[in-house]
């Protein structure tokens, strides 16, 4: 669905800003002690999203949705992208990057890529983890700075409209693989005796008693130093914003490009990262266009996806990507182009949805979760549930993990929203009205009352994963075989209990 | 460890005949009524193996074990690779086809690859379903033939020693595939109306009440005849062998090849492929060596891996590969050159060993096996026993198959056994002692009697899984970090019992 905006005839770019972890520690969001000036004065200029969704939250997933439009199950890359994790997206999927190159755009990728294989995502101009130290692509924001300037001066010269992804690796946490520079990687480039310098970072510190805690976080000293640290990484990716947008201007194109800030997956606490709850899924969405009537500094309610955002650029430059036949009777939940909410506020509905479908995060973290999220509710659907859910490396040595597992192991007090057998153990079915339930505690599975919505959901679900080639489709209670047409679930009358309509 | 055998002087050739999913539906293994004259013949030529096993009971991640001398979670094939699937080693493995290339060796593939990426296994010359349809170089023996044929002239016209890799796709399954050719394909070019015509193929046919009934498969007509058809699929095999060795006498290699026949896992049955009982694992194995010394038609009870399969061949052709340093006090637990026992029977130890490790079969099929095996024990750890057993798509549109299901769904009679609840339901560890139970029925696991048995088993399994480098080695109750300078298994008390020593 491609629209007709008023375009005019000046060439027309792209910067997508792309936190990694990041959530809403901006002061846009509402977020009253973490400073984020820059992209608050992004915010200013953007139409700021209060309903954006990721796909999956899961980073190499994320970003392989991000890039071609389609869930994780229908690119292939199921998990992680990197070492032994080592998913790769199918050889024959399109890309964002590999379509704009065909239609004479000039594509840069700055920072964290993740995913692969190369010739499914090849940039023009790439300065990745594959020939960089993350570090110096992903959170050097000098170095960084002068990469946009060379891509910039390199599609100014070429004069062709340009694609420039920047992967901030900031505000990810480091414990795991570099501890020295602290959890979130709060040190490195500080200026502390040690730490070496980036020129351009001003670091802002915090006291950890006077962080905002996030509900899903426990509130003891330990988790909020933790949060304390990643506000200060959040000063070099909102510094390292400035920078990126202070090289657009100076290159000519403030007032030709559209910029995108977002992120990949939800912060890297419990219940964020590599969960389905909205602490993992929501993210951070500001667009700011350049168009003289686009919305600005204002705030959209629309139920949008990560999803979006191909179908958002392909309509921005123009080009028309031939959609999937298919005959789903909720035709809208197939990505869409973005660009018709820049320009005026939609409807809002009880019927707008987003779709989630994650299976691992690390390769050994096999955990596959189905979900729709309605305005009101959303339907989680756990397919391994018969085990725990699964801790990935990074989180499992954060300060935040390791005071949940040590005060739970020796009893003392956890001031924390759920326990953690609780936070392991997860029933098939997860039903949340969000409206009353936020913070996604009172499962409503199967409760007469809801039987009806409960049931849509499902089917909708279920329709999602069809027309999107899902191959856990059937799982965990039957085998996918192909009918005449179509998949045909058949049942493993293994016990346990799934939906199949029909 | 590499040895100094009788090496002659003149070129040194390999030819290795892998079946499909082939089993002990053979004369020589005491099958009564499947008939395989040819394979019987080469048995009568070569060193028999009663103790021969799979590392993995999966078709890629075996075919890549035995290209690569490493386990499936070593190597990066941690399940199929076609499709959806998509599994690949990882770019950096050392194939057999890639090491032996490099010393001038003429490689070649005929048949199923099943393996990726391209990179990492190349041969000189490919004939495989990456280049044509999979039955015409797997399972139509003429035109196998003749590519044997095309291979062979080309490796004397190069005057260079050769490595002819045959995969046949005989005897697997066709039923989920291309049903039209009966359950095992055993239409397929038999000359019946419709079915085409493979000239050397002289089918034989066998009476459903006459088959013989592998323990581990249910005694009704229904799984009969679907065994009668794979007997018949078995002479295509069967005369398959034949041609190939009639080509390698015709080129003038039959006394200078060192000839191996064996399968990449147990058959299509319940209990057998994608299963670590000895039905999924315990592989035929023939090895005809030329050398005047070698062993011919006796049977050798050594406890053997196809893991050995590629230092056998670096054996045969002097190459030396450096072995990996290890501090494993079970200095014997790694991959060893199976020519000294073509020589003489090595004395027979209760230590003996061989290991298994398999992750996934189709992608959606997680259920993380590691299993040790000696001469009289064997240990299972399956990782996901908190979900049913996963069964594949072929298997499940099986006659077999879905005869059990009918019978269990309509309460008939079901003379198998064990039940299909017992067969989805596994617990973490299973323990066998295959010398009074070789059917693996009784679970001994944390029967006080065996105690020192079975925990010295799981240190050795531990002990291999840390030595080939198993991200699984944590699962499923800790998570691994990396110590000072090794893995470290750091528990996640999510209630899962597991065996961390130290
Ligand atoms: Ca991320
Ligand atoms: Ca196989
Ligand atoms: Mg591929
Ligand atoms: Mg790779």
């Amino acid at each position: 669905i491609y629209t007709e905006t008023v375009l005019s005839n000046k060439p027309r770019n792209v910067l997508i800003l792309l936190a990694d972890d990041g959530g809403f520690e901006l002061g846009v969001y509402r977020n009253k002690i973490c400073q984020t000036p820059n992209i608050d004065a992004l915010a200013r200029r953007s139409l700021i999203f209060n309903n954006a969704f990721s796909s999956v939250s899961s980073c190499s997933p994320s970003r392989a949705a991000l890039l071609t439009g389609t869930p994780s199950h229908q690119n292939g890359m199921y998990g992680l992208h990197h070492g032994v994790h080592h998913f790769n997206s199918f050889d024959n999927v399109t890309s964002l990057p590999n379509l704009l190159r065909e239609h004479g755009i000039y594509t840069g990728i700055i920072g964290k890529k993740h995913v692969g294989p190369q010739s499914v995502y090849k940039f023009d101009f790439e300065q990745t983890e594959e020939n960089n130290h993350i570090n110096q692509v992903g959170r050097n924001i000098t170095h960084m700075k002068l990469l946009a300037r060379k891509f910039l001066d390199e599609a100014n010269k070429q004069n062709k409209p340009f694609f420039l992804y920047v992967g901030f690796h900031d505000p990810h946490r480091c414990g795991h693989s570099e501890p020295q520079w602290g959890p979130f990687c709060e040190r490195f480039g500080s200026g502390e005796p040690g730490a070496g310098l980036i020129p351009d970072w001003k670091p802002w510190y915090y006291q950890w008693d006077e962080v905002q805690l996030p509900y899903h976080v426990q509130d003891t000293e330990a988790a909020r130093r933790d949060i304390a640290a990643q506000y200060t990484t959040m000063s070099r990716l909102d510094q390292g914003v400035a920078l990126m947008l202070q090289e657009l201007e100076a290159a000519g194109h403030k007032d030709d490009t559209l910029v995108m800030y977002t992120s990949d997956n939800g912060i890297p606490f419990p219940s964020g990262r590599t969960n389905f709850y909205d602490a993992g899924l929501r993210e951070p969405l500001l667009i700011s266009s350049p168009e003289p009537t686009a919305r600005k500094n204002e705030v959209s309610g629309a139920m949008v996806s990560l999803l979006d955002i191909m179908p958002t650029v392909l309509d921005w430059f123009g080009i028309k990507k031939e959609q999937e036949i298919s005959n789903n009777i909720w035709g809208d939940d197939q990505p869409k182009s973005l660009l018709p909410i820049l320009e005026k506020e939609p409807p809002h509905s009880d019927q707008e949805a987003v779709f989630a479908s994650q299976t691992h995060h690390e390769i050994t973290m096999y955990y596959p979760m189905r979900a729709v999220r309605t305005r009101r509710y959303k339907l989680i659907h756990n397919l391994n549930y018969g085990m725990p859910f699964p801790i990935d490396q990074d989180l499992y040595v954060s300060p935040t993990f390791q005071d949940i597992l040590n005060r739970t192991r020796s009893k003392q007090p956890l001031p924390w929203y759920k326990t953690l057998k609780q936070y392991y153990y997860r029933p098939q079915w997860e039903l949340y009205d969000l409206k009353m339930d936020p913070e996604e505690i009172n499962n409503l599975h199967g409760k007469p009352s809801l039987e009806q919505v409960e049931s849509t959901l499902r089917e909708r679900l279920l329709e999602w994963q069809r027309s999107t080639r899902d191959p856990w489709l059937c799982s965990p209670d039957a085998v996918m075989e192909r009918g005449d047409s179509s998949a045909v679930c058949m049942s493993l009358d293994n016990g346990l209990s799934h939906y199949h309509p029909r």
